[in-house]
């Protein structure tokens, strides 16, 4: 179902934003960290999943009656049956967190639906309920009030602004404790390899520093000795 | 004592501020929301009861002696004396929390005499206790200074703004985890059925989504199989 | 139709607000300026005239239609209508000029109806007309929106709030350049008599004082030469 | 080209934005202004047309090189030469203003190929040029950046968000000194004919309570004698 | 009358509070300057006096009625009176403008009693009026409310706090169009000697480096022939 | 003495800072504008020179007496007499304007000596003064305060941040009424050359779109016929 590659999701999970940030910086990009998003259940471990998403705009009065959830192609709705196992759901919601994006019955549906995630750069209604189901979500804040008062769903798997960064439809979205970042679709498997050495190193690089050892020639590795032991670590750890 | 159908308060007190809006919002209802006031007691369960209004201007000082308290016509002492058992005492601070609206001796007599709550868009004195007594009380932040200071009560009963939402005597308050909301007197059997009725949907489509089922067709209602199972459901679980 | 005396309104137009200030603080008031309120058409001079209030709540939007306008009693278009020639129109709208309080053709009413001046914390709707009438205005910001937006009028000539000064029906309202002081009703006759007084009295001593005598004894006049002196000034300027 | 009848474009330019206003506040519209955006030539009247509309969203840097415009099918300027004489040009710039939205050769190109104006809730490079051409063109704030620092340009013609109002492509624009408003497609003849019939209605009001006339029965017009009144003032004054 | 020589005060007046500041500086002074007043009469030239000051402290109501003035020794009025001809008056009213410190009669008093002028962190009454007097006045902005609501007198001619500076009965005030400053009194006349050599020099120097002179060795002086020429063009212009 | 080609200098003046700024975007360089800098001669036309940089650290009080001027190494003086003829002398001041950077008697010297302007994210002295020279000046607001109160001269023609943006000695400093930009001194032949064209060719484009031509093929020049009628057009103007 999933367009993400489950070598490339695996690889993803075991590293964290900080370190896919700085091979996304390598690469260019500076503007790929969805800002002002926590995290309703930190403790589910790190989000992977290319992005589906959701679109709204101001509410219109006339367009935004209740009924309209009657329309089985009312973006909400249908993006929510329509967002693939395993991807995350990313709504624009302008940043604007006085009413609801989603609640509590949607993502448990998402949920159900072996969907990874959800995130938003506005809020979710019963927060707390969400917050014990065992899918990921970000949002700004809590927010009772009804999304149509002030959200309009427009329309699902277009190009979106989300915290004020860019995010297509199939980028790779990961999330953990410190945010959530932005992969740009087809750099996914590379940075995905990437970051899994980085983390290798890093990893070598911190347990040698608690060993007393100088950074100059370890980090970045500039040295001989220091190429020649990470070697041996990697051989030794099997990574 | 209280205009509020015993049958309606229980009803109430069975559902969300978060149901309660989207009820509001199919009449057209966008406002009713008591905006920035939390709970003091969030432990208490949901507030639900009339309210009956306070109305406070700013202070003239000649009008505002300690000793208008002597009076027994004052209308914050009458207020506290004549707010029904059951009822709401919800108080116009103008969104001024810089001197108190009432303090823990007042709402502890509201308490004793069976109010159900009190709510202000200002602050309370002697919150720590206010926090610690049986009755339901939500306001913007504590404040010490003697209402006297800033506000002069002015009349009870009259309708008034309280957190940019109009509040009626008489239209009934519900509090919760998420905050404040104002229903219309004469909407509230209706609002109370109607939310009941959605609570208990919202149960079922919980309970159907968690088992795998889309929600098309579902939530909204929209297909027959739904409806019949709605009803199934409500008759096995006698709700 | 006024009951302000026409002696007292005569003498308010000749003195300033700042005289008027201290004249209410010798009475023990701090709270009488309408804050934070900008004359439209600051050439017509001083404005004296009793208040006549008018209160907004936020809007309910069931109880706003546009309709409510067909009603003779709504207290808006009745206030208009009832407001005694040489009063002044004080509107309470909660210090929120999102919306209008109210627009030129209203105020055009008033000006006929011989009203002398009306007053908002909120914004007026066509402010650069009212600007052309000859009625004195002050507002905070023009604004263009229906009052209905955001504003329902609830009742008339009660106690209000505006600017953070209270305000009863029949105080003395007395705008010029420097902004809107409330005098209390029952005081307006001998605040005038003493602002008069006062007047004279400054203008005596600034005369003095440049003329080189001492403030001692001049300002306040604690010697019996300065009152020989003053009442010789008074008789010959016939003050 | 313009779907926008040529009657409907010409009635509402003789009316103003706060007539409009009301009128779309009688259909429950409450939120169709585009606020805080201000005209950069006000002499030029006011401006009528259908939306045509620009969606930016956060740039991203591989997507954004400056040979982006070799495409004839970028979104910016393939929207400059497609959007219809007559028409105004609203782009959704995230109420961002840091780059610019456009600068004076597109504006220039625009009004050569007659279209009527340019909106962004962001602001425009060149901003003194664009002052001095014959379109009118609304923003935020001058700003010198090019928009490809901030802005990618995603889409055409779809509904977008502008100053916290929503915008769908054909809805008819209308601004003038009080700022900009968003009339739904669908009822824009209503609404011109309506609110011609309301300027008209206001005019003669406007003259019968300068000569001293009530308001009551006139304004809004319940009494039989209003009614035929206005009809021998619309015969006399050919309105 | 004033402790300020003659000559002193002239050559002060001959000098700019820049060059005053670098003298100061010289001498450790970092902190002599009055911050954030403004002269009401620019056109007058340079303020110099001798400090003689005035302490309010936040008013207490008791200690404050109207009355107070009757008293000859409020220091207030006192001050007023007793100010010598020749100083300043210096007034801390801890950087609040909310009410006055001041008024035009009690200036006029001061300006006919020859002192040579007056200085608040906060603001004057009858600013308008003062700004016609032939007295130097230095305030931070206009404020009409009476200063008994705010400020308590209480007593004169001790060291005082004014604009962040540190005021000493009898330290030398000089004011210009770039603000104030505070000369420790001890030190008044060589500051004033310094500033006339320095302006001489700096006058010298501004000539020279039109000249095209480099500012090696002319500022400062450290070159033999610049302290030749400097002589040789004092001798010529007589400074 | 300048390292800047007569050439490039002569093509910068004839160019805009926003062409230089997506002429820089083309390259990659997003930040190289210095914010929040004002123009204290805007008449002059276009500033432009290398940088010859001037960094300032907080003052030390030791360190910072008056006599450190008497060391012609001092970095300020120094620096102003280095400073090369046609240069743009660029301060680091950490935009801090509480004291200033430097004052009419220094911005003197440099004008004498051929340099071509000054920038400070701090403030001038005698900012009246320097606004009559012939000499470029930028700062963000006027400053009385000797610099050594708080600014510590420590090196020169060091690389600096000003105003937000890296400036590396060399590097080519072009100012206009929209502020200043910085070019990294390698591209600055390029960058010129470019902006030339760029420039011809926009004021081509400008012409033409006036004329009636679409912007497709034109702008940017995509076509073959508009490569012709930019060639042509390029010999006809002699450009």
């Amino acid at each position: 179902m999933s367009t993400l590659k489950a070598a490339t999701r695996d690889k993803l999970r075991g590293v964290s934003t900080a370190t896919i940030s700085t091979a996304l910086f390598k690469r260019g990009f500076r503007n790929q960290c969805i800002q002002d998003v926590h995290p309703l259940n930190p403790s589910l471990g790190t989000m992977v999943g290319e992005a589906f998403t959701l679109r709204y705009i101001p509410a219109r009065e006339d367009l935004n009656p209740i009924t309209v959830f009657h329309d089985r192609e009312h973006p909400q709705r249908k993006g929510i049956e329509e967002c693939p196992p395993g991807a995350v759901f990313v709504v624009d919601s302008r940043k604007d967190p006085r009413a609801a994006s989603a609640g509590a019955i949607l993502v448990s549906r998402l949920m159900v639906r072996g969907v990874e995630g959800i995130v938003t750069d506005g809020g979710f209604r019963d927060a707390p309920e969400i917050a014990k189901l065992a899918i990921h979500a970000f949002h700004n804040r809590p927010s009772a009030p009804t999304n149509l008062t002030c959200h309009q769903a427009i329309d699902t798997n277009v190009p979106i602004g989300c915290g004020d960064a860019p995010v297509f439809p199939g980028d790779v979205i990961v999330g953990d404790g410190d945010g959530v970042l932005v992969i740009p679709a087809h750099l996914a498997d590379e940075i995905a390899d990437e970051a899994v050495e980085m983390t290798a190193f890093e990893d070598f690089v911190a347990e040698k520093v608690l060993e007393g050892r100088t950074i100059m020639g370890l980090y970045p590795p500039t040295s001989e000795q220091t190429r020649a032991d990470f070697a041996a670590w990697r051989k030794e750890k099997k990574r």
